[in-house]
């Protein structure tokens, strides 16, 4: 790994890019924040950060990208940083490289889950995992999960929150709200579907709108224990800001397992086990560094 | 890697124990098979028969063992190749090492079931394949999952027999019989469970039977796929021998997943996606032979 050289970080979210020139000892030199236009205009502006702070601060090694999608992430596919069908206009077929390229620094290209998971497992709740799983509930609901730091993915990234609870027609008469599935996870429990289901967010109703989610949050949970046994799991999300979500997910999570994996890590009442972040809004422009020394490292 | 030495590898199952001699290119020089008694009994015959071998072909580079369990498989563990809290008289506090270690030589251990995926994806129905999930639906539902080669885990080894699928109680009113969990997955589709549920193996039964238990599998491959994105499923055991299962699992698969991933390796009808095993019974000392290849590599 070169030992100087400079990180760009890319935070790329749907609405915001956030954006950093940083040390490889994590030190955040230069960062600004813009919307997230098409591409005509978001790369230029990009490459005007990124040449500006440069410019002053030295010279840029590498890059790290955790952006929305979907996106192709496999390093090993000619159309890696390429967009691929996203409805966002503009951006199906965009790709970070056309935009960054012109640095000469090798880029690594993650999703914003995995991103976030990379980054609460360098500095946030994460920590000390051999194998996290970090999950956002939101207005989508995805999982990241990182082994020895690096995230996991197959012949592409995962798609967590479209897996299928059992669930109670006659308690949830909801048909969901996933075009594709109807009630998968996804359709039944992101922010958008609580809305549609009661007019409001979770946050403004009550102990069983709150158990009801529960239940398929801690589905989620469960099948995430017998599929990857992660040392934690993570549930951040604008939906997990509920009062008593993450207790409930808890408490139903154990109660579906029912003591069958038995670990020190699954601790009683699972508190150290099923956790929030550690990082708030700073887990995503985090796994981009880390991301960014990834790519030193891979070269 | 040594380039010279054999390897020894052992397939333990629960009723017999599958032993054999071969080069590091994996020819079989001896071969034998013994009952599952107690360790007291079968550790001495273990011992014998690669003590006769190797005095007859070489000298053993590495063992490699796919064994039964439940069994610590974490290379970093203390316990690293001890049965746990298995049923089966004698085995718990059981050790591979104690019985193999004599030899000098480095010893992997993994499941059976990581044991069978690694022998498909090295000579099987998984060739080629980066990332792999072969499930056998037997007396027991397992799925191991191997990436480069390697089989992945966690805390544990994966248990996605346990995964809970949705169902219909008026349909499928029987309650399932896993002791901990009822109607999971393997409590509602291993083996034993159909011939509670019918007084009959599933190959004795009709097209609705083998619908309903494909639509349990099938939850498990969607399941798979959202949260592995494996090249391809390979689907093994005895409950998979019954006529048109396999089939009846593709179409439930490509109907749970409505076309959500796109992916070439998805196939129309996922005729190449979802397969049964190449190696039949000699997967798993297949499996053995590639692990001991990989306690050489690693040392």
């Amino acid at each position: 790994m070169s030992s100087d050289g400079l990180i760009g970080a890319v935070e790329a979210g749907g609405t915001k890019f956030v954006l950093a020139l940083a040390t490889q000892a994590g030190e955040v030199l230069a960062r600004t924040r813009m919307p997230t236009n098409s591409p005509v205009e978001t790369w230029p502006a990009m490459q005007a950060f990124f040449t500006q702070a440069s410019a002053e601060h030295g010279p840029i090694a590498a890059f790290g990208v955790a952006s929305f999608g979907p996106i192709d992430i496999d390093p090993a596919s000619p159309a890696y940083g390429t967009f691929t069908t996203t409805p966002k206009p503009g951006w199906s077929g965009a790709r970070f490289h056309e935009a960054l390229g012109g640095f000469g620094a090798p880029i690594m290209v993650d999703t914003d889950v995995n991103g976030a998971a990379i980054g609460e497992w360098m500095e946030g709740a994460g920590q000390g995992c051999r194998t996290l799983a970090y999950t956002t509930i939101g207005t989508g609901i995805g999982t990241g999960v990182v082994h020895n730091g690096r995230s996991l993915m197959g012949i592409s990234h995962f798609e967590s929150g479209h897996i299928v609870p059992p669930r109670d027609a006659v308690r949830d008469p909801f048909p969901g709200i996933c075009p594709y599935h109807g009630d998968c996870l996804e359709g039944l429990a992101c922010g958008p579907a609580i809305e549609r289901r009661w007019g409001k967010s979770l946050d403004q109703l009550g102990a069983e709108e709150i158990n009801l989610i529960a239940g398929y949050i801690a589905h989620l949970a469960a099948t995430l224990v017998l599929l990857h046994m992660p040392d934690r799991l993570i549930f951040g999300g604008g939906v997990m800001k509920a009062p008593g979500l993450v207790e409930a997910v808890r408490r139903e999570t154990a109660s579906r397992l029912n003591g069958y994996v038995s670990h020190p890590r699954l601790d009683e009442g699972l508190n150290s086990y099923i956790v929030t972040p550690g990082l708030g809004d700073d887990a995503g422009i985090t796994g981009a560094i880390e991301l960014g020394r990834q790519a030193l490292a891979t070269g």
